[in-house]
């Protein structure tokens, strides 16, 4: 597959931290108490003005109150500040979920001297749980007093849930002879799934681009970074994806047809794959990070039907857990899936690669030597498992974890 | 809910057999060497002659060598023997595994005289393990010589996998005046995901039947039964429903437009209805089966897509596990099921019960009473959840379970 991006070795389940700053943005964070355990929980990042921006959200049709503001907060093409809690998602709260996002909004505003319609927020936590607004309003002087341009890190501790560790990136490019920075931030571990996770990820830039031009680069980014990441399968109420650009590298301003708007946008996909895999790694208890590359499918379509199927499968998951290279399940898997939507499968066509040990081919095991070398595959932190089909071109990856003992313990007290 | 059948109150995870014959069958079991752990692990069936049977089977692509030649085996409408093993599922296994179940047929077909082709195959095990043909065939004459009327209980142990229990289930109706017996046997844990599951059920009955009156009941009991069962959401390659009937019970032969055809469909619905939950509490570690009500949608088909979403979530059945009335999870799958599937959602019409206690309404919460009554609900064995979506007429039910650490200590290490 000529698509498919390094899969990295870069040690999984450690902190990773921006810490320099990118230019025109400042950021803080503080214990304002909607968290029970009293660690920082509200994350405030400006700009000096307002900035360009773009957003994806949740296509969770029970979306929180901070994903319908933000929504329309974002649909102006500029926004002065991202506002951003832990420890409460205000999503199934009504009408008062709503009013209380608008009045920690109206805070952030007034504490920045800017309108309630250029703040962004959101939200992150338990559902079903309304935004104790006022203990944000009382925070939010002290907190934009505090912003820094070295307080990206703070706001990344500020959005954590479950997460085990930080998750930051960044990557340098040259646009027009400027050097841009692009720097992102995410919090997510358990309720990942194309089409959004339990996930806020907020990707800056010092590039100037239009709004259109923003939604174009996340549009990519998105396609080939969150929207291939499985955990477990569950779309979440308050997924958020912001992409948003102070314009002080001082390059043209990008618009949405521009030529050089691909640098930019292979460079924010880079950051959004990065944050991808250490949420997929974080995954809740996981060990592993498992890249499910199908190839030889009917269609591209087809392929992609097969490679979640695998990536959302208990069973497979757990083979996964156990560094087991029980090619039988993810063989079953795809048969599975094509019966129920109707795809092309051959098992006499099929090849099946852990690493590079071929385990099956022609629909059977190969040889224990085959196997020994899968399991040596499967102990790593990284690895990629390869279908092919055996039936046409199509082709597509996905990212998945391991299922362990941690999920269980993690997602059946959560709330407790 | 008119249709919705009592959820019963006995004890789940225990050991129910069956120990009355029906007439007309005898059967046996023997420790063949297929299983390592010296276990028995084949179960011999049979009839005095050949009977009508009907089957169902796996819808997976990737179908087990027994069950490629048991569907072959009972399109000629009648069974001699059933031929079942644990310890290797014989799946994946090619043209060589073709062969070895057919050699395995044969040696019953030459122990019990009659045709290859009146055997039916059942394996269940590790996929991509060939069936060790020779080991079954020097078993077979012992276990022909030793079948009994008695010996159900005996077939039933030697197919079980990883059930912690016994599971089987007997109801008696009366059809033309004659007194008739159903009664079946099960096994399977996980892998259990409507469209049949890794699972093999074999109903029997002294009722006369023809071929396509059974198909007609089986279809019946199937829809109501483990159509409705979710474990894990996967879909085994060696899936098998069977109803065979001796007719002994001396009822004029049933045919498929009978009015009393509906008789012994609703018996062998009963019967299947008390494996199916049997199988979803086994739900390899579960401790509570849950059955998910949908009411209130805008079609049946948007109910059952919402009921399966929640029967499905790995993030509600922790909730499940952890005891946990996190309504909030619940409401977000039926939300992120609607933007899936295109259906219709409205988080201010949700209402929401655990049991009797309506925690949710209008979407959000109700009160700490109800959640405290629908956390009482959560440590029974067996309880109901309903979600009404306030949308139109449409309803569906299904069956599922929690999710405990036990599942991942059975799955990762099953071929251990």
């Amino acid at each position: 597959m000529p698509d498919l991006p390094e899969l990295g070795d870069a040690p999984l389940k450690q902190d990773r931290i921006v810490t320099a700053p990118v230019a025109g943005f400042t950021a803080g964070a503080a214990a304002a108490g909607v968290r029970k355990d009293g660690r920082v929980d509200v994350a405030l990042i400006a700009g000096e003005e307002a900035y360009p921006a773009a957003a994806l959200f949740t296509r969770n049709r029970l979306a929180a109150a901070p994903v319908q503001v933000a929504r329309r907060h974002v649909s102006g093409g500029r926004l002065r500040a991202v506002l951003a809690n832990s420890g409460c998602a205000n999503a199934a709260t009504g009408e008062k979920g709503l009013e209380a996002c608008r009045a920690a909004c109206r805070a952030a505003a007034a504490a920045l001297g800017c309108s309630e319609e250029e703040i962004f927020p959101c939200s992150t936590g338990v559902i079903g749980q309304l935004l104790p607004a006022a203990k944000i309003e009382a925070a939010l002087p002290g907190l934009a007093a505090g912003l820094s341009p070295e307080g990206l890190p703070l706001a990344e501790g500020a959005i954590m849930t479950t997460d085990a560790f930080k998750k930051m990136s960044e990557v340098s490019v040259t646009i027009q002879g400027k050097p841009v920075r692009v720097a992102g931030l995410a919090k997510g571990a358990g309720m990942i799934r194309p089409d959004m996770a339990t996930m806020l990820a907020f990707v800056l830039t010092d590039a100037a681009a239009s709004p259109e031009a923003l939604a174009k680069a996340l549009g990519i980014a998105a396609e080939l970074s969150f929207h291939r990441a499985s955990v477990d399968g569950d779309t979440s109420t308050n997924d958020t994806l912001l992409l948003w650009a102070s314009g002080k590298a001082g390059n043209r301003e990008l618009n949405d047809n521009e030529p050089e708007l691909a640098v930019l946008a292979a460079a924010v996909t880079k950051v959004c794959q990065e944050l991808a895999a250490m949420l997929v790694a974080d995954g809740e208890g996981a060990g592993h990070l498992i890249r499910v590359v199908v190839t030889g499918a009917e269609s591209d379509e087809a392929a992609r039907h097969t490679a979640f199927a695998i990536a959302h499968s208990p069973l497979c998951k757990t083979a996964f857990a156990g560094r087991d290279p029980n090619w039988g399940r993810l063989l079953s898997t795809a048969g599975a899936e094509a019966a129920r939507q109707g795809l092309g499968f051959a098992e006499e066509k099929c090849r099946l690669w852990i690493g590079d040990a071929l385990i099956a081919e022609g629909g059977v095991y190969t040889d224990a030597r085959a196997e020994e070398a899968a399991a040596r595959v499967m102990q790593r932190e990284r690895y990629q498992i390869r279908l092919d089909l055996g039936l046409g071109q199509g082709q597509f990856w996905a990212l998945t974890s391991d299922l362990d003992h941690k999920y269980i313990e993690i997602n059946a007290d959560y709330r407790s």
